[in-house]
C-alpha cells in the first residue's frame, strides 16, 4: 500500500520550523500540508526548494486595509492590493480591523466592509476596535463577533475619534474575559500627548519631527503600565501593540515577570528607523510619521534586545499607508488624529494633522530576514516565532498558520538566504506612493510564495489571484 | 564677658537631630534655639532633660482639619482640638488642606477657613487643594497663593468630587513647575474603583472590609505610576501621599533610580493595620475605612523595608478624623466619597459610603517611635527625618522646623524612652469618639512638648492656648 | 510512484515537538524518523499511539553510572540497570561522565570505563570531568576528546577531590573556548562548605539535616556568580548544573539580562523535595542528600517560577545512586565527599560522609510529566524541550535527538497522559534499593518507548538488551 | 552666671553638618566643640567664618603612609609629610594601616611602625591588614587590638603578599564578629588577574594601560560579590574599598536590598580619572596606576551616580605615593604586586611592575567638593557624610570625628566655596614628585584647617607641628 499522492511536493528544501531547522520535503494535499519527510513520493506538481529555506508563510497579525473612517474617507491600500503585497513579501495571512465608528453600533459602523474583505488574494481575519463600548455593544455584539470567530478585540487608548477613557478600557476587558476574547491595545497616553502639541504649536514648531517631540517614550511608558495595571486587575490576557522603545517593552517585562498575561508586539519601523527619517528636505518626514512615533536612533537596539529576551515576541507590518503625495496635500488622517488640523503657510499640513501610520505589509518580512537572520542576531526559528507561530498561538490559529507539520495550511516561502535586493518602492506591489525603507539593502529574499497549496508568488510575479483568499474564523488564543 | 542670658535651656538631654545624637543643652531665646552646647549658661527658666531624649517637634504634613465641604459638613475635629491633640503627641506644627469647590474659585471656596486657622494652638501651613483647575485658578490664584508662602498643590486622583483627570493634572503640574511650587498627589485609579465598588454593591458585598476589595494594590500602583510619568514628562517634583503597599512604593522606586524628583510618604495606618482591622462586630471594622486602604497583615512589613531603604522618607498621620457614632448614622464622607451613597438594611452606610480617614495626628509619632525606635527598627536621627525634618525641607520650612540648630524655632519634644503605654482614646485630646490604636501599646512616649520655646504640653496637660499657633508662609521645597 | 515502505509507523498519536502539537503518524526505517504526516503508508510494523502523546525520547543530560573513584570504589548502577530505568522511564539516551583521577592524566584514569559504557541498552555520550587541569591534559588530551566527540567539559568548584580552585577553572575555561567545548560546571563554595561543616561537627550536629545546612543557598549563590563571572571574562558559554534555589538562579537570570552565554539546568528534586525529606527516623533522611541540598519547602515553587520565565531550561536527574544499605553501613561517597567521614555512635556516618547523590534517571520524566503538564504548570512543547530538546542543542545533538522531524533518530516515547501511578522503588529498574519518590503519585506515565526505531519497553518491560547503545559522538553546543 | 569663656571662637559661617546647613558661631573651648550657637560670647582667640563654609575636619578612612614592606623598603610618604598635606587639604584625621607580614605575627611584623606614626600632626588610627591569619593571630592578636581601640580589620584578595583565599577570610570575618571589629576588603580576583597579566606580558602588551585590561570591571565585580556572599553568610558587616565601577557598586546595592550589612567607599580617582591617564608620552600613565583600575570615561558619572543612590557613602583617597621618578626607575610596589617583575628594553617596568597607587591625600577634599558641591551634584550636607560623618560612624569615631556638635573634637575647616584654584604638584605638601591632577581646576578651597581646637593650616601655611597628632582608640561601628 503507498501513501496517497500529494497535489505539491516542495523538495530538498532546509525547513526550519518555530523550534528546528532540517532537511526535508513537504507534502501538500488538499491545500494542507500532509507530509513532512525525507524522500516523499511525488507530487502532482513539484517546487524544487534546493538551497532554500522554507518556512511558514507570515501571518501579519496587526495591519489597516481599505479602513473606512467616519467622514467617508477610504485608506488607499485595498484588499486586492494590500494582499499582493502580503504574498510578495512572504505574508500569506493578515488581521485587519473591523472599525467602530462612535456613535454607531458595530453592526452599522463601515458597512460593506467585510464583504470589500472578500478581494484579498491570501487568508484574512479581523479584530474588532471597539472605540464606543455601549451595553448592547458589550452584551450582545461582541458575544455575537466571537461566536462567528472574531476573537479579538483593539482598543485605543489614543486619538480623537477612537480613544477610550479607563472605566470604557475596563468595560471592554472584563467582557474579553467573559467570553473569553484577547484584547490588543494601543498605549499613549492621549492627555499628554494633547498637551504636548498644544505647546508645540503655540510655540510655532510645526513639522514632522514635532510629532516625535509631541509622543515622547514616557507616554508610552505610562498608557502601557496603565493598560496591564488594568487588564491585571480584571486578569485578561492583553498584548500591547507596537512597542517601540525600552520605556515601555520594560513595563511589559516587569508585568511578566509578577505573572501577568501580557505580550508585546513590535514592527520593523521601531528596529530600523528613527528621528533621522522624520526629517529631510521637501516634507520628506511626513513619510515617517506614525505613532507611536519613531525614537532616538539607539532605540533600534534597544528594542532588538526585549526581542532577544522574548518580551517582544511578535514582529507585525502595522501597515497603514498613506501616499505622501495625499499626506503633503491636506490635513486628515482617515481616523488616527489630534487636535486641530492646521495647514501651514506652504499649504502642508501641521506635524498633527500628518495621517499617522506607515506603509509595511510587503517590506515586513525581508527586512527582519535580513536584520535579524542574516545579522546573525536570531536564528531561523526566531524569525519563524516573530513573523506567524506566535502569532498564529496568541490570535487562535495555531495548528493552521506559523506551522509546516501536517495538518497545517498549506501556506509556505522559500527564501533565497543569499539574495541581495535594495527595496526600490517602484517595486513593490502596495498601492501607496513611498516606502520608507527606499534604498534599504536586504540580504534573503522571498524566492517563491506558497499559499493554500498554490504557488502565489514566482519569480517577483503575483499570481493568486483576488478572492483567493478565506476569511480565518478563528478559536481562543493559546499563550505564546 | 558672657553670652546673653536665655529664656529658656533645656539641660542635659540626649539630643537627637537628622544625623546625630549628642549629649547638650539647648538654649532659647526668643522663641528660636540660639545655642547648643555644653554647660550652657543659666536660663531665666530651665526644663531639665535627663534621661530624656530631645527631637525637633514632630511636623505633620498631612492632616485634614476642620475642613468645610460644599455641602456644608465640617470636619468634626476642630483646629483647636487638633492642635491640642498634635502638641500631646509630640507634633508642634502641621500642614493641612485649603479646600477648592469645584465651580469655585480658590477665593470662594470654604470662606473664613484660614480665619478658623487661627484658633491652632501650634504652628500650621496649607497645602492648597486643586479640583478645578480653570484658567483663573492656574494663571492667578495659583500664583498668588504661592507669594503668600502656600508653595504646595494636592490634588487627587480619586474620589468623585475631587478627582482629576489626566489633562488636568498636567496643567496643575504645569503651573507648578512655573512658579516652582511642590505637588502632592492622592494616587488611586478612579475608574478602577468604580467599577469594584459597582460590582461588589451588585453582588450584595456591602460590609467595611469590601472597601479594601474595592481598592487593591493595583489601582494603587497604576495610579502612582501615572502621576509619576505625568510629572517625568513636566519635570515637575512631586510627592505622593500616604503609600500603603509594596505595588506603589516600587513605582516611586524605580522613577527615582532613573533620576524622577518624586518622593513617597506613608502613615502609621499602614506600619501597624491591615484587613484584620476592617472586620469585628458591630460595625467596628467602619473605624479602619481610609484610602488607600488597609492591605493584608504582611504588607506592613514590606512598607517599613521601603522605608528603610529611603523610598518612603516622611511619615505622616493623614489624620482625617469621623467619629464613629457620625460614621454609623449617616452615609456621607465630607468630601472623601465614591459611587452612590448606600444604607443598608440595619441603617448602617455600605463601605463605599463610610466616609474614609483615620484619626492619628496625637498617636502617629507615639506609635512611630515605639514601633520603629523602641523596636530597633530605625535608630533617632532616621526618626527625626521622619518625623519633621525630611517634610521641612520638602515642604519649604528647613532651618525653621525639623532642626535643633541655632535659629530653628524653639519646637522641642522631650521624650522619655522608656515610658510604656497603652493608647485609650479616653486619654486623647482629639475631637473623635474611637482611635484604631485603642489598647495598641507604646514604649516612648513624649514628655514634654515645648512650642515657640515655651512648655505647650506637661504631664499630660496641654498648656498651650488656642490661637498661640502662626501661620507658616513656606519657601519653595528644597530636596530632602 | 510510492513513498518506500516504512520499518515502524506509530500511528494516529498526539505528536508534541519543541514548538507545537499536532496529530500525527510518524514514519521510521533505518532507525530514523523518516516521515511525519497523515495517513502515511503502512510499516513493516506498527504501534498505535491513539489516545497517547508521543514526544522525543528524553536525553538525560546529566547522570553518573558505574562511576569508578580512584580508591577503587564503583557505583552501583551500572550501564545495563541505568540504561533500563532509563528507557523504562521514558529516557532513551543519556550523557555520563568520564572521570578525571587527581594525579592522573585523561587517559590512564578510570579504566576501561568507555569499555563499561558499551552495555548500555540506550544511546549514550560523555562529559569529560576535569579535576586536575595539567599542562598536558589541557593541551593535548582535551583537544584528542573533542575530536572525538567528547565536547563537554564537567568541573567541580566543590568536593575535597574534585574542585578547581579559580585558577585552574580559569584555564580549562580557556581551553575549551579554543575547541569550541562546553563546560559545565558544579557551583558550590568549597571554603564556606568547609568551614560549615567544621563548625556542625564540632557543635555535634551530625544528622542528614544538617548536610543542608553546612551548604545553604548562599555558597551556591556565590559560586554560581563566580562561575559566571570568570566565563564571562573568558568568553566561554558555560552551564551552571543542578539550580536548586532562587538565589542561584537569580545570578543565571542576571547575566543573561547582560548577554552572558550562560545556562541553567535544575532536576526534579529540586522542584519536589525539600528539608522535609532530611528528616525521619532510622537515618531515613540520608536518602535525600544530594548537592546542592534540598532547600525549604516554599523554594520548589520559586525553582519552578525559574523554569517559566527560561533562565532554567533543562532538567535533568544527576541521578547519582548509593543504595541506603550502603550509605547507612559505611562513611564514603565514590568521589562526592567533604572533610573527613566520621562515623557516629550508632554506625552511621556523619552528614557529611553520606555519599551524596540521589537516584532518578528512571523516575524523572514521570515527575517532570505529572508535575508540569499534567498540573498545568507547563505545556507539552516545554516539556519537550526541558526533557530532550534544549539539552540536545546545548550538548551538540541537535537534528539528532529531542526532534521527532524527519533525520532524528527514532527516539520516542508514548506517554499516557491519563495513567495514574505511585511510585514504588519495588516496580522501578535501577540498582538502587531506595527512591526518594516512593509513594510519589503521577498522573501521565509513559505507555511504550522506542528507542533507534525498536520497541525498547512496552508495558513495563524492558525489551532493548544490554548493548543496544551506541556512542555519540557530539558536534559543537548550538544555543538553546 | 555666664557661660564659661571659649579658648576659639569660630564667628560668622555656614556651618554644614552632616544633615542642615546653619549660620552659628561654633564656641571650643580644651579642643572641643562645646558650643554651637547665635552671638556666641567671645573667645580667647576667634577666628572670622564670614562668607565661608564650616564643615567637619575631613576623615580620610583610607590612606597608606610609611608602610614598611617585608622587603625593607618603606612608602615615601612619611607621617609628617602626609598629615601635612592633609591638613592642607582639609583633613584632620586619617586612617592608615599596620601591616602583616606573611609568616610574621602581627606583633613581629613593621616593626617600630606605630611609634612612626606619633610623628603625625593631626590625629590618626590604623586598620590591621590581616595577610596570615594563624590561631595566633586570631585568637590572640586579633582581640588584643581590638581592645586597644583598632577595631578594623583590612584583607586584601588579590597581590601576591598579600592575599587570602576564601578559608582564610571566612576566618577573618568570623573572628570580626566574635569581637565586633569592621572588616574593609579589597576586592578583586587574584587569579583572574594573574591569568591576565600572563596573557599580556606574552602578547608583548605591557604598557601602563595594560594595567587596565589586566584588571577589567568583571575581577572586581566577582571579588565584591564573593566577599559579600561570604559576609552574608557569617553575617560580618563589610566595607568593600575603592570601588571604581558600576559592575562592583551594583553587587553592594543589590546586596543591601536584600539586608546584607555592607558599605562602599570609592574615592576620586574613580570619579574624574580615567583610562586616557594611563596614556602618554614618556611613560606619564604610570602615573595613573592604582588598583582597582581606572575605567573607561563613562564610568565617572555611574559611579557618581551610586553615591547620589547611597550605595558609595565614603569617599577615601587610598592615598597611596609613589613618586614617579621611583616608578620609573625600578620594579616593585612596597608589597602592592602582582606577577613577576619584569623590565622593559628602556628600563621602565612593564605595567605589572609599576607600584600600584596615587597621591591624593590633600587633593581629595578639594576635588570632592569642587565636583560635588561646586558642579551642584551634591549639596553640602552630603559631602560632610562622604568627607567624614560617615567614616566616623562606620569606623567608631562617631560624636569625635565628622561632627560640629558639642562634645566633638574641634576638627573645622573653612572653605571658601568661591576660590579658585588649579592644582599644582608644586603646591602641595606631599612627598610625591607628582599628582593625577596636576592642572584640574577646582572650585571651593579649604581657607583654613583647625585641627583639636588650634588653627592647623592658614594662607596655605601648615601650622601644625609633627607629633601634635594623637592616636585615636576607637569604638565598635555604628551603621551609616
Ligand atoms: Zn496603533
Ligand atoms: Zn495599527
Ligand atoms: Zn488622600
Ligand atoms: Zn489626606
Ligand atoms: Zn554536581
Ligand atoms: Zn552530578
Ligand atoms: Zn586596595
Ligand atoms: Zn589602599
Amino acid at each position: 500500500m503507498a501513501d496517497r499522492a500529494y497535489d505539491l511536493v516542495v523538495r530538498g528544501g532546509t525547513v526550519a520550523t518555530a523550534a528546528e531547522v532540517v532537511e526535508a520535503d513537504i507534502g501538500i494535499l488538499g491545500g494542507r500540508i500532509v507530509a513532512l519527510g525525507r524522500n516523499l513520493a511525488a507530487g502532482r506538481e513539484e517546487v524544487s526548494a534546493k538551497g532554500l529555506v522554507v518556512t511558514p508563510g507570515g501571518l501579519d497579525p496587526h495591519c489597516h486595509l481599505e479602513e473606512l473612517a467616519q467622514d467617508g474617507s477610504v485608506h488607499e491600500e485595498s484588499f486586492a492590493s494590500g494582499s499582493a503585497a502580503a504574498l510578495a513579501g512572504g505574508t500569506t495571512s493578515f488581521i485587519c480591523f473591523l472599525p467602530q465608528w462612535k456613535g454607531h453600533s458595530l453592526a452599522d459602523s463601515a458597512p460593506g466592509y467585510e464583504a470589500r474583505a472578500q478581494k484579498s488574494r491570501c487568508d484574512y481575519s479581523f479584530h474588532q476596535i471597539i472605540t464606543d463600548p455601549t451595553p448592547e455593544v458589550l452584551e450582545r455584539e461582541i458575544p455575537a463577533l466571537i461566536a462567528r470567530g472574531v476573537r479579538s478585540l483593539k482598543v485605543f487608548l489614543t486619538y480623537d475619534p477612537l480613544r477610550l477613557d479607563d472605566a470604557q478600557l475596563i468595560r471592554v476587558l472584563a467582557v474579553a474575559r467573559r467570553h473569553r476574547a484577547f484584547v490588543t491595545i494601543h498605549a499613549e497616553n492621549y492627555d499628554a500627548i494633547g498637551w504636548r502639541i498644544d505647546a508645540l504649536l503655540k510655540a510655532g514648531l510645526t513639522d514632522p519631527l514635532q510629532h516625535a517631540w509631541a509622543r515622547p517614550p514616557v507616554v508610552e511608558r505610562e498608557a502601557t503600565h496603565r493598560a496591564i495595571a488594568l487588564a491585571e486587575m480584571v486578569d485578561q490576557p492583553v498584548q500591547i501593540f507596537h512597542v517601540s522603545c525600552e520605556e515601555a517593552a520594560e513595563e511589559i517585562a516587569r508585568a511578566r515577570a509578577r505573572g501577568v498575561k501580557v505580550w508585546g508586539e513590535t514592527c520593523p519601523q521601531y528596529l530600523t528607523l528613527s528621528h533621522d527619517d522624520l526629517q529631510g528636505p521637501d516634507f520628506a518626514g511626513a513619510k515617517a510619521v506614525c505613532s507611536p512615533a519613531l525614537r532616538e536612533k539607539g532605540e533600534n537596539e534597544r528594542v532588538w534586545r526585549r526581542i532577544l529576551d522574548g518580551t517582544l515576541d511578535i514582529v507585525s507590518s502595522d501597515h497603514c499607508g498613506f501616499s505622501f503625495a495625499t499626506a503633503k496635500r491636506a490635513p486628515g488622517s482617515g481616523g488616527y488624529g489630534m487636535g486641530d488640523a492646521n495647514l501651514r503657510p506652504d499649504g502642508t499640513p501641521a506635524f498633527n494633522a500628518i495621517p499617522n501610520g506607515v506603509p509595511g505589509i510587503e517590506t515586513r518580512l525581508p527586512v527582519l530576514f535580513s536584520e535579524g537572520v542574516s545579522k546573525g542576531r536570531i536564528d531561523l526559528p526566531h524569525f519563524v516565532r516573530l513573523s506567524s507561530a506566535n502569532a498564529a498561538k496568541l490570535f487562535g490559529l495555531e495548528g493552521r498558520k506559523g506551522s509546516l507539520m501536517p495538518g497545517a495550511d498549506a501556506d509556505l516561502v522559500l527564501w533565497d538566504p543569499d539574495a541581495e535586493r535594495t527595496i526600490r518602492n517602484s517595486e513593490l506591489h502596495h498601492a501607496i506612493d513611498y516606502t520608507p525603507w527606499e534604498g534599504f539593502a536586504v540580504k534573503g529574499f522571498p524566492s517563491v510564495t506558497i499559499a493554500a497549496g498554490r504557488v502565489a508568488v514566482q519569480g517577483g510575479e503575483v499570481l493568486a489571484q483576488p478572492g483567493a483568499g478565506r476569511f480565518l474564523a478563528r478559536g481562543p488564543y493559546a499563550m505564546a
